[in-house]
């Protein structure tokens, strides 16, 4: 339905980085080339439930689907307004995108990897404060997103690790290319605490520097927020913390990142006052392929998967019916198709 | 709702020509310089209901509001999915849109107004063909449009008058202009026939380019093809008959435009082998000062207004609701709004 002027309205901000480009930071696309091509094909997915003008459902190197299935899974079953916002792509979509001006960020190791950041906050913000909306949940899709999420953090003097769309988090590897970033922006951890803006320009992404623009803007015109996603929305939530708002802000995510120890959400949340939500898809119970991948570990979240559970739940809609759409919109786009990336395929 | 992949969706290509500029031309806009926000403000109230970059909702000098309220009406009360698609805007839009590489139009007096015209074709058709939809039901916005339109008409060697935002047709203006853009493009009447792309190119709009392109992609890929409007859809039917496509092809108009003895769009129908349908909004039996300025004869159609209500007559949906729908947008957009444009407001 369309909601006459208000109701819930999901945004979903779809960008890159060149940071993910660094082999084993990210498993969302098959291999490093294509995953410049995931944020536009999630964009289309959640807009359409199917390519338009990308050529590929993304898929990690093992054949993971992307949580962009689940998203769209929800908004067939549930029905909601999706808007998209272009938060930095580095290829064409099909789906509609508002701008705000964001360009592709560089590879964190870089002294200036975000010069859109300031002017993507300030687009976005005013795009926050105009939507009609009751409430918004809003989502992310950048390969590399977890690494940006960290420089963020650690820029603004934040503890706590992020989690990973790859079953074993390469933590270490995140830690030495935020350092390395770091000490190219001439910043130690804490030197952009309360300055968000300072912090994602130099150490995160287009993608963060637009959802923290949404979520500051949205807040300023009544309009409830809830993060949708994982440790990317942990960023965010620390960078609208760091610009000063204290009022209520939701954090919705997967029982995968919430379960994830290595990275441990719960106590981000909870220092960031967040108001957290954590839904289980019951993935575990089915045998289906797509879901085994999730069970087993990768993606875990993205594309405002944690959000648009959270929402079906609210709805009661039984997660089973969400499961078989997934599975479906999988069979449709995946089951078929070649075998390349598919070890797991029929 | 969101349709798994399929179901009725709505494009509306929002584009604009300097052929606008023209004082007398078109009333889609209070004065020449606010036309060139119509557009981007059409595609922001068909998405959301509201303004949300632009800050005027578009009217005529004296007042009529944009037809983009009837459309916004009946979507929210059928729902149904629509996507917009940047047809050349001049302005920036807060709506999520999708680029064809279409870029503003020049005054067609000149001699190559539309550079773009092939390239979003191209683009459009792919689109076309990819959207997934049963039935697609494609609308304009582009104030200027029915001169461009008339110009596009004459090009290919094809009869008849166009319609007019204005009570008064200036139909002896529009022939003029075509007749001087004729000339500047080396063109006699008819010798662009069978020439689409060099037609809409020479003598056209972005938008008519990007709506022809839509619609032979779509017809290619077996989505039914339902025209939103009046004498700008029956060019872009000229364009796609005059491309060799010869099946079933809708055209959707209001009755203002249909009952409108200057431009005969039931002649043109007959002519182009279209499928014609005509809604009545049943405004004449409303004293509500926006539907006035339609019953007298003010901007007629626009912005999928014909399609969007025989979608609503479809549905059993009685106009009486649509109406109280489109009284209710109207009362909260531009019923408290500064009386600069409202000599005929509260």
């Amino acid at each position: 339905m369309t909601s006459p002027g208000g109701g819930t309205r999901f945004a979903l901000v779809a960008g890159t980085t060149e940071t993910a480009s660094r082999a084993g930071i990210s498993a969302a696309g098959a291999d490093p080339e294509l995953m410049s091509v995931t944020p536009a094909a999630d964009a289309e997915l959640v807009a359409y439930g199917s390519p338009v003008r990308t050529s590929v459902t993304p898929v990690s190197p093992s054949g993971c689907p992307t949580p962009a299935l689940a998203t769209r899974a929800v908004r067939e079953v549930l029905g909601f307004d999706a808007t998209i916002v272009d938060g930095g792509l580095a290829e064409r979509t099909g789906a509609p995108t508002v701008s705000v001006g964001a360009r592709p960020g560089k590879d964190i190791a870089e002294q200036d990897p975000v010069p859109t950041a300031h002017g993507a906050f300030a687009a976005a913000r005013q795009l926050g404060q105009a939507l009609p909306a009751d409430e918004l949940y809003l989502g992310e899709t950048i390969p590399g997103g977890t690494t940006t999420a960290l420089g963020v953090l650690r820029a603004l003097g934040e503890n706590g690790m992020v989690s990973s769309s790859l079953p074993e988090n390469p933590t270490e590897q995140k830690e030495k290319l935020v350092t390395q970033g770091l000490k190219a922006s001439s910043l130690s951890p804490g030197d952009a605490a309360n300055e968000p803006k300072r912090a994602v320009r130099r150490m995160g992404d287009p993608v963060l520097a637009t959802l923290a623009g949404l979520t500051a803007g949205a807040v300023e015109s009544d309009t409830a927020v809830t993060l949708a996603g994982g440790s990317q929305c942990v960023a965010v939530a620390a960078l609208v913390r760091h610009g000063g708002y204290e009022g209520p802000l939701g954090l919705a995510t997967t029982s995968y990142v919430a379960n994830d120890e290595s990275a441990d959400v719960r106590a981000s949340a909870h220092r960031l006052d967040l108001d957290l939500t954590v839904t289980d898809p019951g993935f575990d119970r089915s045998d289906h392929v797509a879901m085994e991948r999730f069970v087993a570990g990768e993606a875990k979240e993205g594309v405002g998967m944690g959000g648009a559970l959270a929402l079906a739940d609210r709805a009661g809609i039984p997660m089973a019916e969400v499961r078989d759409r997934f599975a479906t919109l999988y069979d449709d786009l995946i089951g078929d198709a070649p075998a390349a990336t598919a070890e797991e395929g029929p």
